[in-house]
Formats: C-alpha cells, sequence, structure tokens
C-alpha cells in the first residue's frame, strides 16, 4: 500500500491517491496510467505535481515508464484494497486547479522584492558593476547615433527580426569559436530571458515536459512554470555540467521530454563547462530522439581561459535541433535589455511567436551594440572584464573559505559571475539556507537561496554568491557576517 | 443528418463527425457534450475549429449552449444513423494535431513579408510617417540622457515593472481624461503588443475562450492563436463599436467567454468610439459576470475631436476588472517599442509574467518619454499629429470615393490611422480582397486585405487602407490604380 506520511509534500498525497485510483479501476499490470496533463487537470493539481507523483511511483517501483509511452501499472507489484478519501478532497483539488499558475511563487517575489532593494549588499543577482562595462563608450555610441540615424527613433516595427548589422556582427562573432549562424535564423530579443521564453514556446506546447539541469537559473524555472511546461531536472555537476548518461536513461525510462534545456558554458550557478565529447554526446542524443535542445550561452562569452568554449550549437553540424540564445546583458551592457536567438530549423516559429510577443526590438540600441562589435573593441573589453571576474571570484571564494563553516564546499567556476555553495550539515542534517536568507536579509545582506534552483529540496543547503562586485572591504564584512549567520543556521527538520 | 459538402471547412467536417459521436454514443437529450479543449485534443483540431464546429451545430439546433456549463445535446433533435469515415480519418487527424500551432498562417506570413519590403507604397501598416513625430526632440533627449545618465544604460533589469518617473507620467497623463492608474499597477512593456500578450496570459490559459471585436486587429488573432485561445467574434460597428448586447445574448448563451479584448476608442480597423453609456454598460456586464476585460487604448489619444475620450477602464470605479494596455509606438514615437499595461486587480500576475517573459524593458528610451511628457510638449504635438491624420483620411477616403467601383462603402473614422473599405458585390456575390490582394502587390501598392481581420470569410471582401503618409500626387496615383483593380476584382465563389 503507498502511504503517504501525514503533513507529506501535495505530490506524494496524490502519488497515494492516484494509486488507490489504479486499485479502485482494477487495472492490470501493465496496463498503461493516463498522461501527465490529464492527471493534472483530473485531480486539480499543477502539471510539475502530477509528474512529481508519477516519479515518486516509479522510484518505489508501483509503475514503470517505457520509452515514447508513458507510464505503466509495474508487473508483480502487489496490490491492496483502496482506502477512500479522494472523493472528499476533490471539490477542494478543483479548486486548486483554477489557481493561477502564473503566481510567483513566495520565495520568488522575495527575490524581486530583494532586486528592488538598492540599500542592499547585493550578493544576489548574477550581475556586474557599471564600471566594468564600457558605459561611456556606449554613451558616445548611442548620442551619435541619436544624431546621425534618427530613422533608428522610427522604423524598428517593419524589421521584427531585428536590427540586419547587428544579426551580421551576432554571426560574425560566433565565426570566431567556429559556430556557424545564419543571420536569417537570428532573432533579435528583449534581454535573453524573451530569447529563451520564445524557443520553449516554439519547440513545447503547455503540459510538455522539459528536462532543465539541476540545479539550474532560477528564471528558467519560474518560466516554466508560468508556460505550464513540468520541470524534469538532470544532474548537473560543478566539474562537467549536465549528465548526459543521466538523460540518456531518463529518456530511454520512457519520460516524455519535449525538449532539453542547458546552459553549457558557464553554467548558472555551477560555472561549469562540459567538454567537447560530452557537448556532442548531448546533441547527437536528441537528434537521435529527435528532442529539440535549447541552449542558454548568454556565458559563453565570460568563461575564463583563452579559448572561448565552443556552444553545444556548434556540433549540430547543420541539423539545426539546437535553438541558441544568447544576450549583451551580462557581457556587454545590461541595460540594453538585449538578446538574441538562432532558431535553427524552428526559425519560421520563433519569428512568428516574436512577432505576437512583442512585435519588435527597440533598434537604437541594436545599433549601438552593432557598431561596438564591428569596430573591435569588444575582444580587449572581454578580457579585461574576465580577468575581473576571475580577480573577484578568487576573492570571494577565499572569504567563504575563511568565515563559513567549516565543510563548506564552494565552486571553482570555468566562467560567469557567480559561484555556488554548499554548507555542511550538523549531525547529518543539512543547513537550511532559506531561514538563513531571512536573516540576512534582514542585516542588509541578499543572496539567492538554493532552494530558488531546483524542485524538491535538493538544494535547500546551498546559497548562490555573485561576485560581480569590486572586492572592498564592506564586501569583506558582508561574507563574514554571512558566514557567523550561516554557522548559526538551523538544520532543516524533515516535513 | 448533419452533413457537411464535400470540400466543406474543416469545421464543418468536424461538426459532421461529432454529431456522428453523439449518434454512436447513443447519446441522450440534454446530455452534455466534451469540452472544447477535450474535443479539439479528442478530434486532432486547433481549439478554434473545436469551437467553430460547436457553434455550427448549435446555429442549425442541433445542441444548445448552457450559461457556464457548456454545450449539451438539443432536446427534438432527431437522430440518424451513422455513415462511417470517421475511422478513416482519425490518423491523419491526430497528425494534424502536432502541427505547431504557432506558425504564421500563409496569409499573415506574406503581411510580414510585404512589411519587410521598403519599395512599396505602404498603405498596408498602421503607421505614420516619420515627419509627423518629434523624433529631433527625443534625439536631444536621447543624447543628453546618455550623456548625463549613464546609470540608465546599467541597471534596468532590477526595476522590472519599468522606469519609476515613466510610471508616474502615465498615471498623470490619465488624469487628464478622468481615468485614474496607480503608477504601483503599471508595468512597462516592449510596445503595446507585449502589454496585451501579458495581459491574456494573465487572465486566460490554452484552451480558453476569448471574445474579440469583429473586425479586429490581426496581430490579436495571430497572438490568440500562438496562445493557443480561441477567438469568439462580437460584432463591431464603424458607428459605436462593440456590440454590448451581442456580447450579453452570447453570455447569455453559455458561450465559455474567458475575457473580452476590446479596442474600444479608435478601434482598428473601424475607427469607432463607444459611447460613455455603451462603455459602462460594457464594463458593468463584464463585471457582474466576473470575466476579465482587456482593453487596447494605444489609438485614445489619437482620437479626433475637442475631448479625449475615456477608456472603458475609467468606469470600472476601482474594481480591477479592467486591463489597460497602451504605448506611445503610434502616439508619440514608433521606433522606442514603449508600451505599458495597468494590470488592475491582476497586476500581480502581470509583473510575474513580464519577469519571465522579458524581464525588463531597456531604460534609456523610457527616460526620454518621462522627459517629453514632463516637459508638456506633448499636448501640442498630439493636436499637430492629429489635425494631419484627419486631413489624410480625408485626402484618402475622397480618393477612395472617387476611384473605386460605385457602391463602395467607407468609414469616417473617430480616430487613428485606417479606414476601412467595403467593396460592392457583383450580382450579389461578394468581391474578393485576396487576389486583389496579390494583383496590387505585384504592382508595388500594399494594404492590408480585410480576410485577416477576422475568421470565418465574413471580412473577405474588405480592406484597411493606412492614411499615415502625408498625401502625395503618388499616393493619390497609387489609389487610383487600386481602384481599378478592385473594379476588376473577382467574386468570391462559394467553396
Amino acid at each position: 500500500m503507498v502511504q503517504a506520511e501525514q503533513g507529506a509534500p501535495l505530490y506524494q498525497q496524490l502519488a497515494q491517491r492516484l494509486w488507490e485510483g489504479v486499485d479502485r479501476a482494477s487495472m492490470a499490470d501493465g496496463e498503461r496510467l493516463p498522461s501527465v496533463r490529464l492527471l493534472a487537470a483530473q485531480y486539480g493539481v499543477s502539471l510539475t505535481t502530477a509528474l512529481q507523483a508519477l516519479r515518486w511511483l516509479e522510484t518505489r517501483g508501483y509503475i514503470e515508464a517505457r520509452p515514447r509511452s508513458g507510464y505503466f501499472v509495474a508487473k508483480r507489484m502487489r496490490r491492496t484494497k483502496r482506502t477512500g478519501g479522494a472523493a472528499e478532497t476533490k471539490h477542494a483539488s478543483a479548486k486548486r486547479w483554477v489557481r493561477p499558475v502564473a503566481e510567483l511563487d513566495a520565495q520568488a517575489r522575495d527575490h524581486l522584492a530583494i532586486a528592488g532593494a538598492p540599500s542592499a549588499v547585493r550578493l544576489d543577482l548574477a550581475s556586474a558593476e557599471a564600471t566594468l562595462y564600457p558605459v561611456d563608450r556606449f554613451s558616445v555610441l548611442l548620442r551619435r547615433l541619436a544624431y546621425q540615424h534618427r530613422d533608428l527613433l522610427v522604423g524598428s516595427h517593419v524589421r521584427g527580426s531585428g536590427y540586419p548589422a547587428l544579426r551580421a556582427q551576432i554571426a560574425r562573432q560566433a565565426i570566431q569559436y567556429a559556430c556557424e549562424l545564419d543571420p536569417d535564423e537570428l532573432v533579435v530579443t528583449n534581454g535573453c530571458v524573451e530569447a529563451l521564453n520564445l524557443a520553449l514556446r516554439a519547440v513545447a506546447r503547455p503540459g510538455d515536459v522539459i528536462a532543465v539541469e539541476s540545479p539550474t537559473y532560477f528564471v528558467l524555472l519560474q518560466m516554466l512554470r508560468a508556460l505550464e511546461m513540468p520541470a524534469y531536472p538532470i544532474p548537473c555537476v560543478p566539474e562537467s555540467g549536465i549528465d548526459v548518461d543521466a538523460l540518456k536513461a531518463a529518456l530511454d525510462r520512457g519520460v516524455p521530454i519535449k525538449a532539453v534545456v542547458t546552459v553549457a558554458n558557464g553554467n548558472n550557478p555551477l560555472g561549469s563547462v562540459p567538454s567537447d565529447a560530452a557537448k556532442r554526446a548531448l546533441v547527437e542524443l536528441l537528434r537521435e530522439r529527435d528532442i529539440a535542445l535549447i541552449e542558454d550561452d548568454i556565458f559563453g562569452d565570460l568563461c575564463f581561459g583563452d579559448t572561448r568554449p565552443r556552444p553545444v550549437r556548434a556540433f549540430d553540424e547543420g541539423h539545426g535541433n539546437v535553438l541558441l540564445c544568447g544576450g549583451f546583458s551580462k557581457s556587454l551592457c545590461p541595460g540594453l535589455r538585449l538578446g538574441w536567438i538562432a532558431g535553427g530549423r524552428f526559425t519560421e516559429r520563433v519569428k512568428a511567436l516574436k512577432y505576437t510577443t512583442s512585435m519588435a526590438t527597440a533598434e537604437l540600441q541594436q545599433a549601438a551594440v552593432a557598431q561596438l562589435l564591428a569596430g573591435g573593441g569588444y575582444a580587449l573589453h572581454l578580457r579585461r572584464l574576465k580577468a575581473a571576474l576571475q580577480s573577484q571570484q578568487h576573492a570571494l571564494r577565499d572569504a567563504v573559505m575563511r568565515y563559513f563553516p567549516e565543510g563548506t564546499e564552494v565552486t571553482r567556476p570555468a566562467g560567469g559571475f557567480v559561484l555556488w555553495v554548499k554548507l555542511p550539515g550538523i549531525d547529518g542534517a543539512p543547513r537550511d539556507t532559506r531561514t538563513l536568507f531571512e536573516r540576512a536579509r534582514a542585516e542588509g545582506v541578499s543572496f539567492a537561496p538554493g532552494h530558488l534552483f531546483g524542485e524538491g529540496g535538493a538544494f535547500d543547503d546551498c546559497l548562490r554568491l555573485n561576485a560581480g562586485n569590486r572586492w572592498t572591504s564592506e564586501l569583506d564584512a558582508a561574507v563574514r557576517r554571512l558566514g557567523e549567520l550561516a554557522a548559526q543556521a538551523e538544520p532543516i527538520v524533515a516535513a
């Protein structure tokens, strides 16, 4: 008998009810269960919860997944009598279903609130301070363009794919790391977030399961929730990124994955960069299975070392199965809000979605970025920015090692802005970074708490720290205080 | 027996198969039919087609709608034996279901292609020529801001709702026409298109039926298709806008409308402005039924006459049931791509969706618009722009009356950019503006063909002409040629 504990998470309660349903319907061994989408509708829960419930039953051997088919009642599993109770909760769960899925959860809202409070010591966002960007150069470029090319203020709505010179420059940049992009497949977006949003909607529909790296960028998880696409986590490790074998195993088990999102180069939050062999294995696996790959390469230009790592897309060999998303908000100038997407074989869909999502992107800043890239100052700027980020990461890492409790683990990122920190447990119980977050916040220090980066509590003892700020004694003091609070952090009590 | 003709539209074929299914299942009079969403999935068609099929059966008395419940088998309707045929088409229709819904239809793609061809005489887009906008003023403002406020190039990602000074100015503008907006409910968007997209997603989910004006702005119809929200047309007339009685009748018949979109002031394409009484009736009807109203007020500032008409939202009296969308692309400067939304009671959801759709809007142009509005030059600019639009509309209208076939009907818009033209029939058969569109296009003259503005062929003999360009002899020649081609246009042959 599947038995969820008192106060168990919703998905466990659902798993129990689901199994009761299987029992009640006298479903035979090997009989197929309803789809995730149907279950969610029937039981009045989110798609994520429905999928979690199925996986919970699967890991316990009640049901089994089959490739491309769904979930089936496992053979040789003993049945028990039903215990009732489902009928009573029907009305309540139907109400739950109509709850707006687009609402942010409380923690994400906290995060937004903090993002809007400029007084705090900002260790939360993945952003570098203004002095690290060529703001003066952009000031000159924008002023010149606003004077000489006033047409940029008028006609952008007829060029929904973006300013031609910028699309050409993006393709030219990519050639430098042996990644062929066609300017005609490029669409300029309002930041990389819009690129990701368009990519997801181009390849998947509400209810479709999207595999994501675990841990991953929390805005991606919020985005999937808003799009009603359940996220299926694939382990990701600091040394080598996404676990392609685990992804393959999930596909072989029949998890109905519609698309995979990877932040391969300079993964957020791990800072990992997979080997070229791993990238090739990923792209080939997904091509074989006809599953789209969405790649977020916004940190690609910010990977340390002499050679800019190639995006996974570079290994696609013209099949067009990778939707490559990039942007300039991390590497060049955050306030211009410019991103881009190379849609591959999904280009027409991406363009159609751009048309009805925001129609076009303002052109003045597109022209400015195009001129900066054409002028050749980008390589020098990147060298400086990467050197600064690397030295700031060293300083921040040293401070964490010095001030945080013994046993704290910190990543050595291969690129990007952030460090990922795992707190040591207390007598085997993990330390809670949610409460730590609240306490640090009360003292004016913000960070990104681990639970935002995955579902199911896997990262509740982790936190992400931003190394984008120049190292100062004020920062040192903030990390010291954070370390003291971390030492006092409470263990997580099992529900 | 429901009998679709050979070569009948897909929805009629579906209606036939649906009724065969009712028959086969021996459903009793008064029994409830599956939901639109389920039917679409079962029969492998779009939600729009499923809804059309149900309405086709309804108008013929086979089924009946009940308020808030759905469709039911009508009483006293004679049944016939099924004729088979559904099984054979099952596979084909399942394939059709996986066809990406986000693809633009062929005509919309034509329209995009034309929009990208700058050589044509542009009577297609609702846009005014550059000389009618304060481009020089923006050039000065942008240059000054790019010099003095370089912080605008850096920090916008922490202010996802938009630049505070702009939100304050939007609220201040609205006070002038007695519409109270709270700066805290405002979110600045990448054009009014993003505002509409966020509004729809804030109040409805895929599968939910959205009532729209008929005819309406074609980007809205494409957007609904991309969002998988079936559009339910409500008649809209040049004199008074949306027919509130028809909307009420549809609701009373049980059409499951989740939200209504209105372009009340200066409707696109009709140029209508409803009376205040009609606006109040609309807002009260929807509040009573707990149905959200999305108002696109992008043409509100461009209505002729001395008094700026109040948006429908002004009659909401604090209930927050109206999501008001606006923007500056039509009235102030097209290339800045700035819009906004006042979310009312849906504000939190709108903000959450903005966060995962594009995160934030670039701030440089927000600050420029805020300064222009604060400087007080907007009222003067609007007077000039409206005078130009009105005189251009007169010239265009006169030319249409002169050159088009006798019996052509043309609107006298109360505002906005466009004229809506209905061609006279030939021996009772409507003239086809699709083929006219192709022929005119071949001669370098573009317009927006009527079929883009509604579904089901209601506007296939109409066209929309843009009066945003200064009247020239070249335009006169283009309209004359268009009139000649219209005189030769073929009648639409019934399928």
